[in-house]
């Protein structure tokens, strides 16, 4: 994949109202060396981040990206990012952005041990190609997350509704899900419930109605699985935040990993079991994830 | 705090037999850019790593830290390491090591994103004074660490017995130890267990036995605990791998946090309720531990 773009961002103060950030950025290149080896992001995870899909030079859901990276940053005591700060950088990303698919990302880190204030940057990229996970689908497993549905609010410390850069779980599942022969997990509580992906919500259809886990704290609150949501609303369906217990997966009459990049990619079975695939109405949701959104 | 001394190492193979490995060392600025932001541990803290106390040129334990690091790259599905060229890397860090206490910390990561395998290096540097924390105690409070006390055994992808840079709840449970008042934190598992403190081993007497909890997979073997329990058993002490419930935190006969750098911090007082401080036995601890070890 190439890295056709990176800006370091200098963090404005929340209050900063000018509107002007061009001094605040500083083009390098996204393959040299950038980051001290006293970077905290590097050093312990510590740090937020978002990923925003880009279709033709337009970055999706900006606004939506951007609440949940001052989300994350709050859940980590990290100073409120300048939002229009952060959205003028996305701009200028835009600008630098292929045809076709690519991300912009954001990365907001506490900075570098023993100095004040954090560090941002984001980077441009191209995308792989998800042709054939939107397609084909995907086969995924489910893993145990060890944690139970209330551990978020008992435990804030534990930063499960932020997203982190500490994701070094996130890839370790994949990889399980990999070795059991599938594409991707989904992690269910140790009370049964579903949760998330890794990196994706989940999203089921049980008879006419889409369900997905509430973003309760204990996950993320997906920014594709918002636009869908609006989508099937806007074209008549019945959408719903429900608990689903894990038990439920095998008798769904279709189910979906949605995230930013990928977008929607159907689940063709879960733990060996088959599930349906409705291969129009997923191409109707890329269709409609593919189109400007905001 | 200043970093003196830092060296990027290109990883050598795990059968790389060879006795000078001073080619695959180069030193460079610890202060100056030396990590691209596609480097996987700055995106999502995938990687692990050792902090080894080092008093007056000497590194500590240098073994125990190699057997963890590469019982962590294992559990992450690293490479395995090279101890051979590690232990040399420490070997040229000790040779550039201020007088008195500092640190040596070494960083395996999963290296840069879309390029093939792991990037690897080390850092020498200073460290603050801990001389209050060891004389006067710290205090502690108790924080649920959302898992169960088999939660490892179940779900290895959680990673919980590998030291890896995914570092951000251990960060925010010191914030919120901070935020009550106290000094640091103990984890307790929801089935009531004393775990391990966010970057400390918890170390208990009761009537004339030490005990600490078992390292099943759900918390780190300390390598500063297996150095105390061995200097304790020489000196003619019970010591025992137990399960400990957080219950019997509040009538211990005195209790250690246990650390590479820190070394025995005395705990003073658990959630408020004060715990009692054998202060000889705490100085006999950190002389022994400012000795050289191997």
């Amino acid at each position: 994949m190439a890295w056709p773009f990176a800006l370091m961002i200098d963090p404005a103060a929340p209050d900063d109202i000018r509107t002007d950030f061009s001094a605040t950025f500083t083009p390098f290149d996204p393959g040299a060396a950038a980051l001290p080896v006293g970077e905290l992001s590097a050093q312990r995870g510590d740090g937020v981040f978002e990923s925003l899909g880009v279709v033709d030079g337009h970055a999706q859901e900006v606004d939506a990206h951007l609440r949940r990276l001052s989300h994350s940053a709050a859940l980590c005591d990290l100073a409120s990012p300048n939002l229009a700060q952060w959205r003028t950088a996305v701009a200028v990303a835009e600008a630098h952005s292929p045809a076709g698919e690519s991300v912009i990302k954001l990365i907001l880190s506490r900075g570098v041990d023993h100095t004040p204030g954090p560090t941002a940057w984001l980077t441009a990229a191209s995308t792989p190609d998800f042709h054939d996970a939107r397609e084909s689908g995907i086969r995924v497993v489910t893993l145990d997350r060890g944690i139970d549905s209330a551990a978020a609010d008992r435990a804030p410390w534990l930063l499960l509704g932020a997203k982190t850069l500490s994701y070094a779980i996130n890839m370790a599942a994949i990889r399980e899900a990999k070795r059991r022969g599938a594409d991707d997990a989904i992690f269910v509580s140790t009370d049964g419930n579903v949760l998330e992906a890794p990196t994706a919500s989940v999203v089921l259809r049980v008879a006419d109605r889409f369900i997905t886990p509430p973003p309760s704290g204990a996950i993320l609150h997906g920014t594709t699985q918002l636009s869908v949501f609006a989508y099937l609303q806007s074209r008549g369906h019945d959408v719903a935040y429900e608990t689903v217990p894990a038990s439920l997966l095998p008798t769904v009459d279709a189910a979906w990993l949605l995230s930013s990049l990928r977008l929607a990619a159907p689940i063709i079975s879960v733990d060996d079991r088959l599930v349906p695939h409705d291969a129009p109405l997923t191409a109707e949701l890329n269709a409609y994830l593919l189109s400007r959104r905001d």
